[in-house]
């Protein structure tokens, strides 16, 4: 089923003043989780809405943030979220990076006691209006095992990094730091099919094909997927997200990190305050005329989309180019939903009052 | 052959001095050059010296080079290294990012016209000694192929990241970003083993088991190493180390980055300058206080390494856990140099008039 994005932008807007949301703060956090269905990041999208309300009613999100800096030097800051919703924090975040750009050149803000903020790369592509370039980094619950590890201590902690070019589209790499993202286990338990081996490992640490073997206690694996094949390297990233975005803030880090679910407890004696957020900003003309580096990345983008693809290939693809195309396909056609996503939402909106 | 490391810096040093380094840069490059063969990465040490003298005789390393800073901001410079080792460029580059940090917080510094500059991780840590946790990225010659590419486009282009702790190793990753390095493939080659499939494609495109498939006309696989198992991700982290090295900088990218080997030319027409390097430098306390800091460190790195092993394995390492052992095990025992390596060095030492 397909639905315009100005009716889902409605209806989440709507939720979100029901739970006690500023008309700024609800138009903001709309904004920024429905670009994950218009980029195709649907697991990070509306299909988590009714997620998010839940741990409000578990007194885990603030509806009514004080988002203050509470460290900082002329580069840099540290920012408290005051447990608001990670998809308020991190904009206020980010932008607190891009005001510390335009006097410092960069600004670099790590954050704590936030929540889930949606997906990394919209964050990091807040900076491309600005000329400047964007990065973005979250640490999440753990769901990822390290090399070697049978305990799952990382999430899936993305980095993101945005690049402005000028005639060509901005390059934007969003990645998880694991082999394969959670989402796509989902589509694959829908489907029937086995997972290829290096995604998942099962409750025992043993490389499985089984799709729902991390549902079952397993863990994702770092991208590599084992050491032969640099898994090490996956968790090594997996693990400066971390340590960038909570160790740097007074924020949970590793088995710390507070889960999304509302039905898991988080634990009880953690080491910091909610989840951790790390962003960076860096003005181009820091370090040459804008419009010199913005000639050089329309190059450099050129020359690498005109490579020689392989056989059974069409073409060499720049990071950004598939989510940029499903965005503007999405907003002419509408953004599809899973049936029961659907129903979700229904009853979401039936339980506050709010017409579907 | 193990030889102790005083013998192998007396005979760099030395050599060095003789295409014309100043003393002090001719030290600062032995300790840069042989911190890779203490560390373990024996592909970028000694074995690489007779290698930066054919670059110089081909005048494409300058002996005497006055490095200087082209572009700054409060907390960004560019420098030009004057085409310079990148072993003397590297070090006085990232000494420029810490001396940005000191007052802006956090520095910046991408780096044109310098060459290889040794491991990525060993100018990373120059920053722990200030309590700083330090970033070294650097472009290199293309080798390796971007996810659905038959050519070559990007270098092995390494990450690193040092950070301090209190009573713990400091934390210190240094990563290429493709599945395997090309030291890897030499080593099969010496055993006539084949290479797991992700490691490398041939000339047409194919994955390949054959170790000698980059020498034939393959490349390098980014890490994940085929698109089920990301390797998109990998070549995006390549991309952005490509970036920020040299197109903030204006040194040359992609497959226009100069080969290391004197005996193939660099492009005739070339995009910028010399190679490329980026380092960031980020005070501690420029985010909390620095004990604070590091006593989170300690927490984070004691708990990760006391995570439950996977049956087989002892422990999960902390990244610079193997590189460290190895480090004391051989200041200790010598560095084991292979023959071929030891018969080249004595014919540089021939050749120079050095006495090895």
């Amino acid at each position: 089923m397909n639905f315009p994005l100005e009716h889902l932008e409605n209806f989440t807007k709507n939720i979100l003043l029901k739970i006690g949301c500023p008309e700024n703060d609800a138009e903001v956090a709309t904004k920024v989780l429905l670009s994950a269905d218009l980029r195709g990041v649907d697991s990070h999208g509306v299909a988590r809405l009714s997620g998010y309300v839940r741990l409000w009613e578990a007194k885990r999100i603030n509806p009514t943030p004080s988002i203050r800096i509470v460290h900082e030097s002329p580069s840099t800051a540290v920012v408290d979220g005051d447990g608001g919703l990670g998809l308020v924090v991190a904009p206020h975040a980010m932008n607190v990076a891009i005001t510390k750009a335009k006097t410092a050149g960069t600004g670099w803000v790590s954050v704590k006691n936030s929540n889930h903020y949606g997906i990394a790369g919209i964050h990091a592509m807040q900076a491309l209006q600005h000329d400047m370039v964007g990065i973005s980094l979250t640490n999440a619950s753990p769901l990822v095992s390290p090399t070697f590890s049978k305990e799952r201590l990382l999430g899936t902690n993305p980095i993101a990094v945005a690049i402005p070019a000028d005639k060509e589209p901005p390059f934007v790499l969003d990645m998880a730091t694991t082999t394969a993202a959670n989402g796509k286990l989902e589509i694959l338990q829908r489907k029937g099919m086995e997972a290829p081996l290096g995604w998942i490992q099962d409750k025992d640490g043993q490389p499985t094909n089984n799709p729902y073997g991390v549902k079952e206690g397993g863990a994702l694996l770092p991208l590599g997927g084992d050491r032969e094949h640099g898994s090490h390297k996956g968790y090594g990233l997996g693990a400066i997200v971390d340590i960038f975005s909570a160790v740097f803030s007074g924020a949970n880090y590793g088995p710390w990190v507070p889960p999304f679910v509302a039905f898991l407890e988080p634990d009880p004696n953690p080491v910091g305050e909610g989840l951790g957020h790390f962003f960076g900003a860096m003005r181009m003309d820091a370090f040459r005329p804008a419009d010199e580096f913005k000639s050089h990345m329309d190059n450099w983008i050129r020359r690498f989309r005109s490579a020689q693809p392989v056989p059974g290939q069409d073409k060499v693809l720049i990071p950004g180019d598939p989510e940029r195309e499903l965005e503007s396909e999405r907003k002419l056609n509408g953004i599809p939903i899973l049936a029961p996503v659907v129903e979700d939402l229904k009853a979401l909106g039936k339980k506050l009052g709010v017409s579907w």
